[in-house]
């Protein structure tokens, strides 16, 4: 008789994400004890000896919760039990900058990648799940900011990885289960103050009821069709940007407005949010309606006057050149 | 002193929407008698004759409600009333295919563009709401088929343009106030039978009051910017498709895998698709996994067999050329 048809699903996820990982290598599971990390850890302890790998295990304390030091080194220990090594808790101090949720996040990137460098690891695995990608789109969504903002979570961004992005947080309770593996419930995640939480148990439950069951999976579909198209469309822009490109400084972007005008819409004003960009306006304060602005002196071009651009920038057509540079161009 | 706020957006978005119809060109609103519509049927009374335009009403009677022919026939009189001119009831059936949205949906154009062949009008103007593409976007995204399931509804499809498309519901109700103008409320807005009334109803006001009152602005947004980049990348893959198409007809397509390989994966992919539904594969049913399955012939070759496509096609490997064809082939 084979594992329980959970277990068996996030062993796949996580040999898989392994693959390339060359014989020998060290491959750490990100683990907060709860269901998602908890079924990656102990996928990861199956694993890796099978695929002559070693597998450890980091959890990060972050010292926000009381008890949160003793669950770290309960986690810690299960690891050891589980056969995965080295498996450390890593203690962060939670900053404020960007909100509660942005500031636990940095500090536990930050900690999880200097123990990655310090032990040598060649991948980290991190347990999102596909529930955990759709709340991310609508997130995305919900800001409107295209394309690029429904991507949500990439499978692989350098050394760390997302096997289970395509499996449902209900396989990794059953997982868990199966195992006789008892996940922590974080109270954050439960917790109606956070955008996450009240998407997880009030906007999606919705969609699903009203739309049908397969919300979650289209959501996470989209990500991936996003993000697909997104690259296909920044490395357009980034030839793009080079071919018209006559100076490009910080300070002072010019362009050729003759490269430009053949571009299609999507590329074109991508180009010129580069070279707003490149010439100092800050990518946040950027707005889409700033970027049609600049485009207008491309494509309906009838003597308009500068645009203004966040960060003191102004962008102006002179003869056949667009030029986006610190206000007042001489 | 101006007219009410409402007034002038609706009026605005009517007049830079008929920017480009020739003097003299007869533009026509198709009306429900619905807010949206009846806003749009003023404005375009008010705007046609200072832009030198005339402008028309079309109604269809669905023939789906009692008294539906008397409504039809009051909508007609205010237009003629608002000074209109032609303001027509058009009278269709409504067969049963596809459910019956889409059916009425086919019928109600199908009618609309023989009255503006016959009429020999320069535009078609539709009434849909920055709300009506908030609820496109949601009704896609629950599809999960990409880009181009989010870019919702064009602002210009041929003769028809949409003015509406950035301007809230709310605004063409308050534009009606203003005016005196009594909207119909069509009863099937409100019939929760409809998936589109649930999204309406149920799914955007959960939306707005968990992730904040700009969901549908974003919504809208999103749309813009999918149906741009899926232009630009639908472009992209046109050529793509003609440098490497070998041989094109139907039943059999041919294309070389050197000018695949080092296409962006959404590229590739998108020619993939083309390449099977030039074929014969029903497009209806081509789904993304038949597509990574094909598209897998290219990236991970290790001498699978054929990929079995819908439509009794298959698609082959064979030196260094990419087969889809009738199977099976020789």
């Amino acid at each position: 008789m084979g594992p329980h048809p959970a277990v068996a699903d996030v062993r796949r996820a996580v040999r898989e994400a392994m693959a390339d990982v060359p014989e020998g290598g060290l491959v750490l599971a990100a683990c907060s004890g709860g269901a998602d990390s908890l079924a990656l850890a102990a996928a990861l302890a199956f694993v890796a000896p099978r695929a002559r790998l070693r597998g450890g295990l980091l959890t990060v304390d972050h010292q926000l919760q009381p008890g949160s030091a003793g669950r770290a080194e309960q986690v810690a220990g299960l690891a050891e039990t589980l056969g995965l090594q080295p498996a450390e808790v890593l203690t962060v101090e939670v900053g404020r900058e960007g909100g509660p949720e942005a500031a636990a996040r940095d500090a536990r990137y930050g900690a999880l990648s200097k123990a990655a460098d310090r032990l040598g690891a060649a991948a980290v695995l991190l347990g999102h799940t596909r529930d955990d990608q759709a709340e991310t789109v609508l997130l995305g969504l919900a800001r409107g900011s295209g394309p690029r903002s429904l991507s949500g979570m990439a499978a692989v961004t350098g050394r760390y990885r997302r096997p289970f992005l395509e499996i449902p947080r209900a396989t990794t309770v059953a997982a868990c289960r199966a195992l006789g593996l008892v996940p922590w419930d974080d109270p954050h995640n439960a917790d109606p103050r956070y955008t996450r939480v009240r998407v997880r148990t009030r906007v999606l439950p919705v969609l699903e009821a009203e739309l049908g069951p397969g919300v979650a999976e289209a959501l996470a579909r989209t990500a991936r069709l996003a993000r697909d198209d997104a690259d296909a469309l920044d490395a357009w822009a980034d030839r793009a940007y080079q071919d018209c490109a006559l100076s490009d400084i910080a300070g002072s972007v010019t362009l050729a407005v003759e490269g430009l005008r053949d571009l299609p819409d999507a590329v074109r004003r991508r180009v010129l949010r580069r070279a707003a960009i490149a010439a100092g306006t800050p990518s946040g304060a950027l707005s889409e309606t700033h970027v049609r602005a600049v485009d207008r002196l491309i494509t309906h071009w009838r003597g308009q006057k500068a645009v203004d651009l966040p960060g003191g920038l102004v962008a102006v057509r002179r003869y056949g050149t667009l030029i986006v540079a610190i206000s007042p161009i001489p």
